[in-house]
């Protein structure tokens, strides 16, 4: 390219921020795996070589995962409508995020992912769009999807497609929460299951920390979004929370958030909103606070630590990072290695297990939880979730 | 990944076949270009420093190309309704066309490509699925997608979106036979604007061809569908063909391919229908033949060359292979690069005559085409295309 159709690009003062530098001409990049160094090379990898790979594809469907990306690519899919702590930006602003996960895929989980940002808000229009686009990918990871239109989305794909479909604002979040509360339970010396829980946030990660707690074994849970406990008697709740009023709070709480933590063993914040030192003061001896709002948690980390035996917050700066990509690369890399249809509550479940057990030899109340860059980590974790596959009968080899 | 959960490949006989060697586990991965080697690493490319990034492109919506990979990347679109020569055989057996068209984007023009097979054939909804699916891609590659709703989808995507909507079948065969078929009408010492042309097949390929060879300034064009020549008289052409009638054919032929080829001197395949060898030889004095069908051309070209002073076919094992990864990567290097909103006629053509001008100095029969593996051509071709989108005005650099 000559410079006169390549000109430097344009300066912006935001060059001078370390993160508009990285980013300049994105994160990403597609290549091929196989040689192309004559026309031999290209008369196998494109025609006429490759028209008796794709007749064998149409004959046998299930070869395309023999001979095609598909057994290791996932498609990254937003709608850009609830992107990081900026809400909805649109699909085109989401990118730099989309690729930022396709990267983490890549770079931890082995896993190829494509950045899809969709121009499409609409619950049904966005179904139908993943589904039509699904045929060239192994997995659908949803990212920054608002809720609770997400729950919907994803429940209608996973009954549509035979792939998995995983939304990981949910389910990443929840697995690693699991590993961290398994293992801060140890570490304070209760019995897990006696836990009396509180979340705050009822979107998207608060919903499937409260729904994967529940399948752990969690009896006493109780979730507040910004007007205050979930209660069955609230009569200003969507079906999702209506749905969380009936399987938790049997205690029957009926105020804020501040009020329910008054002897809880555990607060799980992921709602952006504040929690008062009072409210944690408030809070059982040797509690717990996960507090993993970015980037402000919902009580400082160094307050929280006056009160609780274990605290675990979103960020990288602090001890106990509970960070999506400790999850997300091994649950895919197991769920594509044996082609499994779908995620079940059994891998999650048995993710979360992995992630907990790598840290058992050495639990403290500053590692409850493994490091992003722990080697072990997403072999461990996708071996746990391809076992747990087989053992769900939703394994295809 | 431990044995158990990553067996062995199921051994089938076609592994005796190089090409589904080749293909084992697809051709193409996603690659991140920039490091991750720690949490500080971590927090510029992802949270929390992509925000910024995010944010700005929230403000100013153009900054997407300064800062995602969307100034580099196609998708390559299909929804496998004629995939080579083997036609309707859906989205998925049509990957591994589509991951070839993608390592040759990258290995040929640097453009960061990614296949899309949609399972949907509907002329509108695969309009919308494709604009829903855009923000994230600068340029839209159609592919294999069957006539005549080739034609419809590739219009009204160009009416919808601002980003190239090039199909690759019509546009990139159209671009290497205009500049073939320049360097051809001087190796045979004839006015390129006078040649009387016949065209065999009145599909995607056919009917761009015609068109370019139009705008190019060739009068007389016969074109002939597989019930002989398209013309006004007709009651069976649909309105694609009715068009080409209107605007081809000043002759007012009306019988068989055999009998438009009387006294031609170019006849231009892309039929798959096969041509006598008593019809070539009616053909006129210094004759020109491009028999483009693959892998089977519609006239061998060892009989061609009995007759016509210049032969091509679509083959890698003959003289003139009309390929045409000779356009595409270059095509959309161009147009990226200028950040184009669309592909205009001018940059077609423009394209054209800087591949015909790579050897024009060594011109011969043998050579009226560069080879693809010319590390000239996709360099030569992005900066015509690039210079023509100035020129037409559809560059935003």
């Amino acid at each position: 390219m000559t410079a006169e159709i390549s000109p430097p690009h344009t300066f912006t003062p935001d060059d001078m921020d370390p993160a508009f530098a990285m980013h300049r001409d994105g994160k990403l990049e597609v290549r091929s795996t196989v040689p192309i160094r004559d026309r031999d090379d290209l008369s196998l990898a494109y025609t006429p070589g490759v028209a008796r790979v794709c007749a064998a594809i149409a004959e046998r469907p299930e070869l395309v995962y023999d001979y095609t990306w598909k057994a290791k690519s996932v498609a990254v899919v937003t709608d850009g409508t609830a992107v990081l702590g900026l809400g909805d930006i649109g699909p085109a602003a989401a990118l730099p995020v989309m690729e930022g996960k396709a990267l983490l895929f890549k770079e931890f989980g082995g896993v190829d992912a494509v950045p899809i940002c969709l121009d499409c808000t609409d619950v049904d229009e966005l179904v139908e769009t993943v589904v039509r686009l699904a045929p060239a990918f192994g997995g659908i990871n949803l990212e920054d999807i608002s809720a609770p239109r997400c729950f919907e989305i994803e429940r209608r794909l996973q009954e549509r497609l035979d792939i998995p479909v995983f939304h990981d604002d949910q389910h990443g979040t929840a697995i690693v929460t699991l590993a961290a509360l398994r293992n801060a339970a140890r570490v304070v010396g209760k019995e897990f299951a006696s836990l009396r829980v509180v979340v705050s946030g009822a979107g998207a990660a608060g919903v499937a920390i409260t729904k994967i707690l529940l399948q752990a074994g969690i009896g006493d849970i109780a979730v507040a979004d910004s007007r205050g406990v979930v209660h069955v008697g609230r009569a200003d709740l969507n079906p999702v929370k209506a749905e969380l009023a009936a399987l938790t709070n049997r205690a029957g709480l009926t105020g804020s958030l501040a009020g329910a933590l008054a002897g809880a063993d555990v607060f799980i914040g992921v709602s952006g909103g504040q929690v008062a030192e009072d409210a944690v003061a408030s809070m059982a001896p040797d509690a717990i606070v996960f507090a993993m709002a970015n980037p402000s948690p919902e009580v400082h980390p160094d307050v929280a630590r006056k009160y609780a035996a274990v605290v675990a917050t979103g960020r990288s700066d602090f001890p106990n990072q509970i960070n999506n990509v400790l999850a997300f690369p091994g649950v895919f890399r197991g769920a594509l290695a044996v082609r499994a249809s779908r995620i079940t509550e059994g891998m999650k479940v048995a993710a979360a297990e992995a992630l907990a057990a790598l840290v058992a030899d050495k639990l403290s109340p500053d590692q409850v939880i493994p490091s992003p860059f722990d080697p072990r980590v997403a072999p461990a974790v996708a071996e746990a979730v391809a076992v747990a596959a087989r053992q769900d009968g939703v394994a295809r080899r």
